[in-house]
């Protein structure tokens, strides 16, 4: 059978055939790969997840393997919502909803909210896993203007005002790819905006934990709580294999995502749901989270370092306080094509063009994570690409 | 904010406010409901989990714990491309596909198949959560009639041959919601016809194991292999909490489902999947399943009895030899009415109208299951149910 002869007229824009390439040859040996957006393994609780298994078997018996409820563990939706506090934001159970990791509740807003061609605003750059998560539905982007201090409110002012915007969606702490966080002055800003439109904002949060150096800035979602989901995991704090994302929405787009999500998948894995749940409750996240801290924080000064001592001084580079990617503007060179130069060197990137929606933008940007390469292995790599540079024309 | 006035055209297909009122009530203290498709929570293998955690634990460390492959976690595809052959499938495992529940399946199959007002064909009456999977891509549903042998294969040739059909979707063993099973002559009629049609059968095989008399029938995936997406789940016979359903099909569609399955969750919960390699691997499902038949046999006996005892004779039911519904039509009788009536008494069921696709159809129909309940609460319930008839005008 000819299955192109059957496909959804979707299919073709789901494709990415580019970033498969792109990530097809870093598993290649002896590869130094700053391309992935992976936590490192050593900073996994293994000892605690075997403690967590005997928790969980013991309280819960047979019942943890049933079937659950499709917006979340009842026991996890009391724990986050008691974990968010800390962040300033308020929220009872019912405001909670659960799924399949993050990437699955923009799978699910994208289904409730993006009808073909409806615009949903963006950053220029922005997380690509968004755009996969959103493309099925067929929106059109718009792009909204960012600068070193993150997405720039009077562009967002600009746009919210000359188009009628479904939604903005954007990652307020050290961001994917640019590794940049928007200032508190401009969360300010950005809340009043969007409270004057009556805009709906996705804040998504997946890095806020990650913070290596100077102090937690509050969330949107607590300036303005109406007008905010607010979307976060537990993939960078506890374990990304066991697909933990989460929301704090308005108890109707509760009920919209319950909806959507009971044809997606049913409900995400329980069991998974219960170990959480007795990670947060149990204050092993408390006591774990600073060792994670630890073994990153040295990563990315080491990366940050090399990237002053190797890289051109024309170049311009972020310097996040937090999270786990560095974001580098290379003028003149052109990162996809310089990717296969550094591959033959052994170093794998994300060339920055993938994180743009806007074709012919971001040619001379790329991407570096530092969360998943010892100290060592990422000077070795950054001084490679330096080198590289030096050579390029 | 009003979310209403942002919701997605397709929201409103999504919502299914009528088949929530009959799930609501069924929590009542003192309720015994044949209404759910729940398995019994005793025949979960507990104490061969905890085993399974520390084999788990010990064979892969935190590497467990990480981000992991789209398609599934590759020794778990392997197990189940060696679990199928026994069902007279032969794949690799490149041709397995793993998802967060069969339902899963179903969602990425919908979303890289159904453009809006694609005709799919279904078996009327047919499982409600396939549905649900498929209706946020718009589909246009054409019904294939069944009899109590299951799917007609003249029907069938007769939609294919007035349709343009994207793909027909089915349920083969002890359908959801009838528990009719197709006999290996019609199987073999319709592999012969959608060869002929070249026309794409989604053959779903949920309860296929749970055979309490009789022989097993090959799957229709094994007599024409190329035309059919086989998909089946773990969640009856390891643990349904854990979420892992499965496809088997050609790479093609692998390719898409990655595509697709990369935008909707990234991928499955990793520990999951191999806790379910293990089961497979170390021969727990072989040793366990027989203990799952065991206490699902006399439930349905059960059942079946009580109906012949109690049911009024001009009643007609379904006899399956496995699978967990009996599927009853009652002339003249509007089961949802009935419903309200039947919670007084504490009993629930499924009004057998919300398996249908077309409005009025299967009104005089209801669905039985017995997996979930006790023999002696069975036989209650069908006598509450059986006066409730006999009362009836």
């Amino acid at each position: 059978m000819d299955i192109k002869k059957l496909l959804a007229s979707r299919a073709k824009i789901m494709d990415s055939p580019g970033i498969g390439e792109i990530f097809r040859v870093i598993g290649k040996p002896g590869m130094i790969s700053l391309a992935g957006g992976l936590p490192a393994a050593e900073s996994f609780p293994l000892e605690i997840i075997d403690k967590l298994n005997k928790i969980v078997l013991e309280k819960y018996g047979r019942t943890i393997l049933q079937y659950g409820q499709t917006e979340g563990f009842p026991p996890l939706r009391k724990a986050l919502c008691e974990y968010v506090k800390k962040r300033s934001i308020s929220s009872s159970e019912e405001n909670v909803f659960i799924s399949t990791g993050s990437q699955s509740i923009l799978d699910n807003l994208g289904k409730i909210l993006i009808s073909k061609g409806d615009k949903v605003a963006v950053e220029a750059p922005t997380y690509l896993g968004a755009l996969q998560a959103f493309n099925p539905y067929e929106p059109e982007y718009i792009k909204v203007e960012t600068d070193d201090e993150g997405l720039i409110p009077e562009s967002l002012n600009e746009v919210l005002e000359k188009h009628k915007i479904k939604f903005i969606y954007i990652v307020t702490n050290f961001q994917n790819p640019t590794g940049r966080t928007i200032s508190f002055e401009r969360r300010i800003r950005i809340a009043e905006i969007i409270e004057r439109h009556d805009a709906l904002l996705v804040e998504d949060d997946p890095y806020g934990e990650l913070r290596y150096t100077g102090s937690h800035i509050k969330p949107i979602k607590s300036l303005a709580p109406n007008n905010v989901i607010y979307v976060s995991t537990l993939s960078k704090v506890f374990a990304p294999g066991l697909r933990i994302g989460f929301s704090i929405s308005s108890k109707d787009i509760v009920y919209w995502l319950t909806q959507s999500k009971q044809g997606a998948d049913l409900h995400s894995d329980i069991y998974s749901q219960a170990l959480a749940s007795e990670y947060i409750n149990g204050g092993y996240l408390e006591t774990h989270l600073p060792k994670i801290l630890a073994i990153y924080k040295p990563r990315q000064m080491a990366m940050l370092d090399s990237l002053e001592k190797n890289f051109p001084k024309k170049f311009n580079w972020s310097r996040p306080e937090g999270g786990m990617f560095v974001w580098v503007e290379t003028p003149g060179i052109d990162t996809e094509k310089m990717y296969w130069e550094a591959v033959k060197e052994n170093v794998a990137y994300v060339p920055g063009k993938f994180f743009f929606t806007e074709k012919g933008e971001g040619l001379d940007t790329m991407r570096l994570n530092f969360t998943n390469v010892k100290e060592e292995k990422i000077e070795a790599a950054i001084k490679i690409l330096g080198e590289l540079f030096l050579k390029s024309p």
